[in-house]
């Protein structure tokens, strides 16, 4: 499990509970446990929004192209409203969502700053109403449109400080912390820069909310700009309006005897490694459902019982991925490869070979394996996946034996 | 707990399992538990789905406007193709996907057919490769288009067979199984009707994939139709293209000593009915997150273990509700409504008060309540509800009680 500096409960008070007593604390998964208390009620009030944008102790994350500044492969880099500022330009607070809509010119591209909450266990000055901490934005400094000079002038600059930007999976080498509100910024950059358009009447839409909210304005100042007709997300509340996160099932199944585990392969993958089976939830479909029909798809094994281990939300672009225990039913565990040839091989693994693996197996899919391993072996994902975390539950005991460990 | 006719497992299975034996039999709430096998690989083979269209035991649900054609409250109306011919028209999978694309006319607006998948149970002679059944789709007969015509004939056919059509939540009063039906067709025909633009880049999109999944072409023979450009969505796999399904919390909440459960009530609702908290799961939250964030944003109370217990598909339009039972940490028990003001009222009612409303005074929100119920008494929602379910598990014993029921 990864180490969690900086959890918003504290450790004593969840040993002390009473569903703590009955299903063991709680796994963290990598990318969750942020230290930010989202204020979700305060994205559309905009003199708290325009007093933190601007507060000295404000902390920023610069991100460009999905990549974040970064001190070093552990650490963000959070900088300073001033070094942002080319690209930051105007308050953008300084108006109400009100009138930002109906100022709405769809010609005119802003930067997108979002709101990321604030930290409310350190204090360095900043207060609004009964709320108390270190503010944090992300700023996309994407160079493009009318700021693309002023973006690429911020972005050297960063650079000259000596700052990287972490590409692509690299940033999965943040500390816990960072990872989490890194993922918060990547997963809310993404889906505005994915949806500049609206999908109920394909006219394009303006970012409100602090980033989290899109809407399809009436009316767009743009020179030659199309009338626009009526749109069925204007007036009611449309989730087409708000990020998107798409449900995920990932799941550990065990045979019906509880002695084995069900793994799978990509053709793609290294040889010997293997992973947990996992899937989209579809519409109308529990999590216990799509356990159920993923597992079956993919290899052909019938599941039983499911039960929810644990939660990930995976920002490559906007997962929620659930993790599962499940249990083949009795005379269940043929594994048929036939009906969705998505994996290259399924099988089942004794758990002491789980357990050999999760010591001397596990890496990232590009990485060497751990120290130790015995040539041949099996290899797993590293402790970042929630897969990891749900082999653990079942080979290392506690979860099968007398005490539950979830 | 609904009936649940027809489960795709049967019980003695469950009941002989390792982690049933643990945790308890699993709740199937309302919407879940389809008959249905999906086979959503065989979603682009289109000789399957165009002999499942047509061959004689294939059962139809057919659609206008939300509403399913039912032959009473209880049960749906499984009509034939001959019934919805008029509509249906010429096989639409005889072409492949490919040629389907290549001939896009964004003007041409066919009825929506959506393969939901084979009853595998019941054999009445559909066969294809390893799989045999009878064939479930639905058709969207809603009037528009340049089949106006032809579906108003085949919806006033329809009513001279007694048929009646399920407004809105009406259809709630569907026994278990054809609920899990209509859900998966409510909730991809909502989707595809929501979204006939692709909001990548602001382009009509075509259905495929039998109804679920949307692309977006890279031409359009329609008469004056604009040069499309270049969509992100094309070459590469994208979220946009599939079903938006919006994963939610909801929780029962107990006081740390677990004598007392948290519940909240809209203004809108009847006097003395409450229901447990709930909200949307934000991007980069894990499902333990999104359930401390919202209990604390609408009530103050301060979350420590949470642990989920069953999940629900939810419909309206395109909701995975994930039920979970948390605990307060000591001392975090205070009740705030100033945070976040969504909730008139948030009250903590011990665990005999909750057992009494269970008994007698759960109804739907529209409905009168349980009989015996004394004036004043809490009210919450019904069985088909997982708040109730929730509730039940926390009240009624063994989830807080020696044996885990979860």
């Amino acid at each position: 499990m990864p180490a969690q500096p900086d959890l918003p409960l504290a450790a004593p008070e969840l040993l002390d509970s009473m569903l703590t007593r009955k299903f063991g604390p709680e796994v963290q998964n990598y990318f969750s446990g942020s230290p930010l208390n989202r204020l979700s009620f305060l994205r559309t009030d905009h003199a708290f929004l325009a007093a933190a944008l601007t507060h000295h102790s404000t902390a920023f994350v610069a991100v460009d192209d999905l990549a974040p500044a970064a001190r070093d492969a552990a650490n963000l880099a959070y900088v300073s409203h001033a070094d942002l500022s080319a690209v930051i330009g105007e308050n953008p607070f300084a108006k109400t969502e009100a009138e930002m809509i109906e100022a709405y010119n769809s010609k005119v591209a802003s930067p997108l700053i979002l709101f990321l909450g604030i930290n409310d266990k350190r204090h360095e000055g900043f207060e609004y109403k009964a709320y108390k901490g270190v503010p944090y934005f992300a700023v996309d400094i994407t160079p493009k449109g009318s700021h693309e000079e002023a973006a690429k002038g911020v972005i050297e600059t960063l650079k000259a400080k000596n700052l990287i930007f972490l590409q692509g999976r690299s940033a999965m080498t943040l500390n816990a912390s960072d990872a989490a509100i890194f993922a918060q910024a990547r997963a809310l950059l993404d889906w505005n820069a994915r949806n500049p358009f609206c999908s109920g009447c394909g006219q394009p839409t303006l970012s409100v909310h602090a980033g989290t909210k899109r809407v399809c304005p009436t009316a767009d100042l743009a020179p030659g700009a199309s009338a626009r007709g009526p749109c069925a997300t204007r007036g009611v509340v449309s989730n087409l309006s708000f990020p998107r996160t798409d449900p995920t099932v990932i799941m550990a199944v065990i045979s019906h005897d509880g002695t084995k585990v069900l793994l799978g392969r990509q053709k793609r993958w290294p040889t010997d490694w293997y992973s947990t089976l996992a899937g989209f939830c579809e519409p109308a479909e529990s999590v216990e459902e799509a356990v159920r029909r993923e597992v079956w798809e993919e290899s052909g094994v019938r599941v039983g019982r499911v039960v929810v281990h644990s939660s990930q939300p995976w920002p490559y672009p906007a997962n929620l991925m659930i993790g599962a225990i499940g249990q083949a039913v009795k005379g269940g565990e043929e594994i048929n490869l036939e009906h969705d040839p998505e994996l290259e091989q399924a099988k089942w693994f004794d758990f002491e070979t789980v357990r050999v693996a999760l010591k001397t197996g596990t890496s990232g899919l590009d990485e060497a394996p751990g120290e130790g391993r015995k040539e041949g072996d099996l290899r797993l994902p590293g402790h970042t996946a929630i897969a990891n975390q749900l082999l653990q539950a079942v080979v290392l005991g506690g979860f099968l034996g007398g005490e539950t460990k979830i």
